[in-house]
């Protein structure tokens, strides 16, 4: 069966999550019921990173097997057709081998964390930022932030809930900068690393808002990812402000 | 009475436009409705833009006159909480003096166009841009531009509904830019003048977008500003590409 990776984007906010589940939207039951389309039976996708309920993807991998040899433009662009009007769309998509699998083969995640400092409430940025009343000090932040780099145990920024064997895990990037917006001052984390346990991203974002607030120094932080706890961990932030930028592999079939 | 102008931001995709309409959902009857609850009579308030059906605003200015004596913040704030959920915020207030009027006192208009060029549906830009398949080549949508830059009537450019009692108008900026963002290339329209005609920006982006097309060469577009009717006026843009970014008075309140 030829097997097609997908370059997805998405507005997570109607969505339950990436992961199809029963009477739930679901982005992969948006791709997988468009696939049916084209070729009528039941297909099933698998993507580099399982999005959260209101996580946003700029781009998600996935690939799909078809029945057909389909030429990549015509396949995204009646992907794209049937997806109306889910905010789903397939900016991408090449014919790969079938030992490739979006998930098994990745070897990076991007993620992009947006907080925007403002008292307004949001009118444009609805869903898509996390808006926070006060100014965040992006240096004390990115200290901080530089407790978490490198290979640590996790337990304390994970789910309680999350599926991994093991809380061991590397961070490869935590870089933390401001970009001034028409909306106000956003404060931008760059996140990178193999892979992430559930909830990682939004765990350690939340904690370091505390430190960009004042609350938490970097000894705190430390002492958090120490603890080896959920206990420990600061708030969770909320999921809008979180986006799947991009999927690395030794082949890229994107680049 | 005291007198505030109001720097207000919003999302004119679920309005009918500025202007209050029986019936119908306006920003305007918006912000009046949300002073009724701080000040309980009929509210009457004046913008520097009447803008249509879809156009946002980051800045927008407006003015209202108040019975009590109000802190421009507070007043700011309670608006605020009184305008939720709509997606309309004060992003900020100041007391002016009774000579001051939001529409009169003003001397500059700054409209954004945002026109994204990409093939794949819109997700997280829905409703935010105004999506084109083709690239756009700016230097000739710029020379074109330049045409119209200038004292000039603009008859062929505003719509058969515009109430102004004269069509001459100076156009004092038509900067293009080409901006690469995660979405795609976008092309950026900054465009100021004193005041503008009903749908003149709307037309004057739509013409010019068949000159980045190709379509229409720098000398149309002379001959269609030369007809002086509306029939020699390309295709209108869509609205949700606008944005009226700022105004400029004498002695900005928000300086």
């Amino acid at each position: 069966m030829p097997r097609y990776a997908l370059l997805v984007e998405y507005d997570g906010g109607p969505f339950s999550g990436w992961q199809r589940q029963v009477g739930l939207p679901s982005v992969q039951g948006a791709i997988e019921d468009a696939l049916t389309k084209l070729e009528p039976r039941a297909h099933k996708i698998a993507a580099a990173g399982r999005t959260d309920a209101g996580v946003h993807a700029r781009g998600q991998v996935a690939h799909c097997d078809m029945d057909k040899d389909w030429d990549p433009f015509r396949l995204s662009e009646a992907l794209n057709y049937h997806l109306k009007p889910a905010p789903v769309a397939i900016r991408a998509c090449k014919a790969v081998g079938d030992g490739w699998h979006a998930r098994f083969t990745a070897t990076e995640r991007r993620y992009l964390f947006r907080i925007l400092c403002r008292r307004a409430p949001l009118t444009l940025e609805v869903g898509q930022v996390w808006r926070v009343n006060q100014d965040l000090d992006v240096d004390a932040m990115q200290e901080a932030a530089n407790r978490l780099v490198g290979h640590h145990d996790f337990t304390t920024f994970r789910s309680t809930i999350c599926q991994a064997r093991s809380p061991m895990k590397t961070l490869d990037r935590l870089d933390i900068h401001k970009v001034d917006t028409v909306a106000g001052p956003e404060v931008h984390f760059d996140v990178r690393a193999r892979s992430f346990l559930h909830n990682q991203v939004r765990s350690i974002v939340g904690t370091l808002e505390r430190a960009g607030a004042g609350k938490w120094s970097p000894d705190d932080v430390s002492a958090a990812l120490e603890a080896r706890e959920r206990a420990a961990c600061g708030p969770v932030s909320p999921p809008e402000g979180l986006y799947l930028m991009g999927v690395g592999y030794p082949d890229d079939p994107f680049a």
